[in-house]
């Protein structure tokens, strides 16, 4: 029997709710309280259709996962639905979005990562936007992370042969054609309707590795499936579940259906406060009730896919993850070197030196500045070769990824950029953003004087400047409002008559 | 008998001067030549009602304290007053002040302290938002007080268990649910109607310590009233007077009442000059005549209600406060390691390393780097656990707050940000503020790897930039005005039809 | 006999060229040729009346002294002479001064030194504003002046009586009541139809010491007569000229009307270039010739009236000098310990640690720099009372002044912000900047804890930034562009109806 | 036989495609898939008058060298050639420099070095000006080139005898007129008409040197012929050609015509990405098709005219070079003090520190910087007279010159400030140029107490903060947006009626 939507419109509150997703009704009344994201996310589609809202955050096989069958109403005549009048509609800011879109330059005007990022932020939706874009706090450590490659500066060396440059190396035993992997990003259908497979898809055409995100809008198994058989290397990131079964059961489909190594996330026992994306979420309850003392725990999307992430998860669960599986174990936001040297300790394959893209701990330092600490700690206690170092935020540049591998990392993961160019012209947007930096690479080797990945070491770098966290004395106000600057010469006409 | 508005308005000049407050009429011709404030001040509210003016700056006890009885002329019909037509009425910059009150963002909006702040310096009376926000001079010391953390970075340690957090302390024997106080700040009144009162209800809800004021808009006994009875701690902040008489009654009635901690102020021997307090309390006189010449030495309400401060207070007064109060004492403005080191030989229990929120003297430095100079020393001389170290001055954020704990620090103190919350959202956004401290807080030991407070070491941080005051070169005006930036793509229908 | 216009206005060309100052017409043909601003600028005038050009410029014993009386051809009937049509009378910058002269704010509205620039900048006519101002090439030097005084930052000592405060102190014998003093600037008519003797009375009145320029607009002779008599002091500030007899006699009748200093300046062997100044006396030849390859040498009025400085001058010269008076001397200009030592040797009394006010040599040290260089080595070396070292260049607050007192030197000059007072406001507006730094003073000794300008010392500071020279890494322009900024809340009525 | 338009335009395709250059017709149909810069840009001119846009590329020889007589088709009647309707004519931004040529300030006006590059960035065409003033990835280098001046201040002597200032200098055994020389630099007709030999006669006329660039746009023989016979020195520099047969006939062509030094380029074994000129030359291909992944390796002009460049050359190659020429040979773009050592080893005359203008790797360190660090490692090791050391890069200035000749450059090469010159006023106006460098370094001279070029050393620096490449921590936004900052006072009748 197929429903009609004046027949799902009338359970619309906390006694009955349903809600109509992908053309079919369920009865998510009982569900409302157990909803990790919050009731009254739920509530405020209460009867009606929240397909738009619940397929980025939600991969496609949650509802069967997670509620019972006998809440599954069936179809319903969409026909009968009566169609939202969206804000949207008549918001200027909407409308200049749309113009945007329509407007949108050619994929081959964008000549950097930078400039996909300039087109996602005047096209993509506000709120998708908000969260990718969004960090901890003030955001000082999502810019410091690529801020912090701008006090490294090259000591290149000449009248090397470069006629052959092989930007190929390996990571974690995968020959790769380029030092950096696809890292993991939650919620891709924020950005694109098919999500993370886009990036797959990009990865195999540009042999990298993808790390596959454990709060991806796609499920695991379309990620995996999506890969070239074969030959298509992926990745596990992993956020570690306060149920250990459910993660040892992650832990081994994954390492079933082939993934070569499982990163664990270490910096976010709780996921970080970004309140950009929050004043885009909030929405006016219509009046300023006393309530507003009370501080919103749930804290937005990020939060509220995230409560199962064990707090608790330390040093100790580490002989655990080395006995359930044979991947390689990387540890995923380690930042301090004292920290890489119990990881060797620890007897785990790897470390990625990260903040998390500056989203988890405002004033946590950049994933380049923990990795010239950290290396020549290694190579003094002869440990480098005992670990594999990754390091990932920030990144923008072949420069960048070149001065990471010149310190000794394994490789650089890349987040946001890529989500960008998929958010903006999909699976060619990601093609073109990896082609560049391939491109770029291929000069930089060139210039700097190093025919292979191998070649590069910590002397064609000049890091003086790298450590030094300075901010000037603040603006001399008077001083700076009172003096007449230098002018170039004006027009003669203007001037002269 | 009650006078009428005419009779009162008669007494218009320094020959006979009265004065309307709450409804009564006062005779304070006698008394003008004795005004702190100077009597330029009162006669520009003679035979008028002053109360407005009155109120922030004069306790509810001031008249009864100060003017003789006799001077009381009684009660006022205020239907005979005439309304003042208030210049502010056309004025468009009240005009917009008053919209923007009507248009004030929902309390929930705000998610961190500036935002309080932003909204403050909008919505607040200017020359009540003017003595807030000043500071000395050109105000360097003021933002530097904040800016200084953000040369303080982190070095978070991972795979620590931090299920548990918990942001308790002890604050000179006092248990309080986190590591921050309410410090004290003057005139209360300008920013709310009810005064510090407010701060107390707020410190209370938190279980918090708040610092009360000498220059209080409420009296003392107030504050004290309106603390929860037997369990809310207050310290008293001391101004000390040239008459020791007055301040040995003032700090045994503190100590009578229940105060836990005599907080003297050193750093104000005289209060400073503010120039945006300055120019915003300025009044056209009418003419540019001579006295130009002649510099305004009263300045303003600051220095009006604290000219009883004695300039000479000096350490050789410290054993005789020691002889008339068993409340530990701590001396708030020490500024300079050296006599944090004194402090320990005269023997008092405690310091607040402060610049007095950048209102006294220009280029003192921030108190978080004069406590990372000072700890060091401490530890060194063994003398870390002879003296707790307070610190206040910038701090925003739960980042800052542990910054300074990590540092050494016993307890931090919050000014100005509680005034902004407190003069925009009344008590509820006091507390709003403190939640979203306590909020920030506990993330950030969780991301930091920390679950106590005592926990918290100067490993976790990098404190290499701390001390660099730089400025940069003096720009570099033809250059900067000549180079052509690079561009993100424009919009294709533009850039290409 | 009277002239009349017409008469006048025939001798308007290189032939027979007549000027008119002041009423009385003078025949300069024969005296183009000598002329040291160049011929052109009075060709400019040749018919006409010049005096409102001629003022600044020349002491007004110039003609008699310079012109023979033959040439002096009386007084011209000056209703017959055409009004010059004026350019500016409709230039719409010339309009909006004259809008800013009628509705200039109050003396009392000047809070600091920085209040008078930013008044005088809309109010002097812009050539003297240019002349003031301008600084050589990119007027780096010029900011970094002030600027370092920001880099230096102060470590105050509390509990101090500091009840009475005393700011006098002794400059080469003299008593004065401040540690500063008025330094040498010329061409003070430009901004003062009475020039320096302004600056004379202002001195007087706040005892204070005037250093008297060579290139003054008032003689030398009109600056000592408006000195109180007996007890005013001024000191003398020499350029060399390149006949010594001129030179001599400047000297010796300096300490003959009672100067107390020889101020020889030693950084200016040739007048910079200040392209501001250039740029603003611009005068358009009406076609772009060929001739523009070629520099203009004069180079504007500083240029012009300096072509008598010798570039010889050096060491060899410094016996000379001491044999033709008795007055202390003092080298102004010093820019290096180096030459402070060799200053010691010479014998001279003192050096100023200078560079002209940033208008010489782009890229040369700041005085106070040079302090902090200089003193610490004569220390070393015992040779710190051998010699006075003063310094000036930058100086705006009172802070800046106790800066350089701590750093040990023994007085202060200050040049433009008393140039910019007397331009805005006469002598009540010296007056009143004076006042400010002594109010600024007092306050700030009773801040740091000090009552008297001995007790300052190095101790008080904190340097350690003071010789960084650093700017920052350019601009990340696409970086920038594309990052979001984060936004306080926005009102409720716009963001969410 | 004269052909007509109508003709020519009929063979506009890949299969016939016929070319107007000078008002002659050629048949490039074969030549096509040779063309460096691709076929594409060739197509675009099929068939029509590609005189403008082949100009400033090609020197005027290349038809003759490059393509058989036989496809020299002859005179074209140029009155029946269809004028192309260009699309700037419409174009505001065209306008807008039509009217900034029509009102270009006087050359008299032009006071400094920028003030050309300011005039030329309103005047030169679009794609001209996006070609000089680009280059690599973000530009920073090129920024920096300059910037580090501005970190390196002066130590300034005082009381030396300055009447004769004496700039001339020998570089290579010629005595020139000033420390600098005309660097070589691509492409002189976009900037004007005549090309390089503008440089050339302005060269002449100081008595500098002019280093010729392989990628001129006049033929070689034109500047040697423009050289004055018999005295004016001028460099070759030498892009070596993967055919070394053509290189020694380029070389041997140069000694025999008397070249005086030949300057090995060294750091551009690829022309670099210069995303500026990319999006400046950026052709719609009118949709937005799949190709857009793939990107453009031809990348402008430059990479078209530089695929002869040979990527392979290398230490190895340096023996050959010797036994080819007498010339003495400098290695120009030396990065790193390593290399300038293994250039004294392979025995050449010299080096240029120097990073190609900042157009080939993006983070290179300037030149100056180098120079720093060069210098003292080879007094060190006795080697500063084995080896000529020049720099280039970042020159703007008289101060620049001297500061690289105190550490000890033999001399400078100045590139793009003389195009701007060349592209704005022509001959004059690089004359000009070359007047101002002397005009300000003869002041200077005087000024930091030198006579002549060789008493420079490096004790009259201060380059402490040279090394230091520091940028500040991300901007606080909230902070910065919530302060209210200081005000001078404002106009009194706003402000107070």
């Amino acid at each position: 029997m197929v429903l009609t939507g004046e027949e799902v419109a009338k359970h619309n509150s906390e006694k009955s709710c349903w809600v109509i997703i992908h053309g079919k009704a369920y009865d998510v009344t009982e569900f409302l309280p157990e909803h990790p994201g919050g009731e009254e996310i739920i509530l405020k589609y209460a009867g009606k259709d929240a397909t738009e809202e619940f397929d980025p955050i939600h991969p496609r096989d949650t509802l069967d996962k997670y509620l019972d069958k006998s809440l599954h109403l069936g179809d319903v005549d969409m026909s009968t639905v009566a169609r939202e009048a969206k804000r949207e509609e008549n918001d200027p800011e909407e409308v200049a979005r749309q113009r945007s879109i329509a407007e949108m330059p050619l994929l081959s005007e964008c000549f950097n990562l930078h400039d996909f990022e300039a087109v996602a932020r005047r096209t993509m939706k506000k709120t998708a936007w908000g969260y990718y874009s969004s960090a901890a706090d003030d955001e000082i450590t999502m810019r410091e992370n690529h801020s912090a490659y701008h006090r490294i500066w090259f000591r290149p060396q000449i009248l090397v042969d470069v006629h052959h440059i092989d930007l190929s190396t390996t990571m974690l035993g995968t020959k790769v054609s380029a030092p950096f992997y696809v890292t993991a990003t939650a919620l891709g259908k924020l950005g694109h309707p098919e999500g993370e497979v886009v990036l797959t898809r990009a990865a195999a055409t540009h042999n990298v590795i993808q790390m596959i995100p454990t709060l991806a809008s796609c499920s695991f198994d379309e990620l995996v499936d999506a890969a070239q058989q074969g030959d298509q290397v992926q990745w596990l990131q992993l956020y570690v579940n306060k149920d250990r079964a459910i993660t040892q059961r992650i832990v081994q489909n994954a390492e079933r259906r082939g993934c070569k190594g499982l990163f664990i996330t270490v910096d976010a026992p709780q996921l970080g406060r970004r309140e950009k994306d929050m004043r885009l979420k909030f929405v006016d309850p219509g009046s300023n009730v006393q309530k507003g003392t009370k501080t919103d725990t749930s804290q937005g999307a990020a939060r509220a896919i995230s409560t199962f992430i064990d707090p608790s998860l330390s040093w100790a669960d580490i002989p655990w993850f080395k006995s359930i599986t044979k991947m390689p174990i990387i540890l995923k936001g380690v930042q301090r070197v004292e920290d890489v040297l119990k990881a060797v300790d620890a007897g785990v394959q790897g470390v990625v030196l990260s903040n998390h893209g500056g989203r988890q701990l405002d004033f946590a330092r950049s994933g380049i500045e923990i990795l010239a600490e950290t290396m020549p700690v290694l190579r003094e206690q002869g440990l480098d070769d005992k670990i594999d170092v990754f390091v990932d935020g920030g990144v923008r540049r072949g420069t960048d990824i070149l001065k990471a591998m010149c310190l000794g990392a394994k490789g650089v993961g890349i987040g946001r950029p890529f989500l960008y160019a998929m958010s903006t012209y999909g699976q060619a947007g990601v093609e073109r953003a990896m082609q560049l930096l391939k491109d770029e690479m291929e000069m930089d080797m060139r210039l700097i004087g190093c025919n292979r990945i191998e070649d590069l070491h910590p002397g064609l770098l000049d890091t003086r400047g790298l450590f030094v966290h300075s901010n000037a004395t603040p603006v001399d106000s008077l001083s700076n409002v009172t003096y007449d600057p230098l002018i170039v010469p004006s027009q003669r006409i203007k001037a002269k008559l």
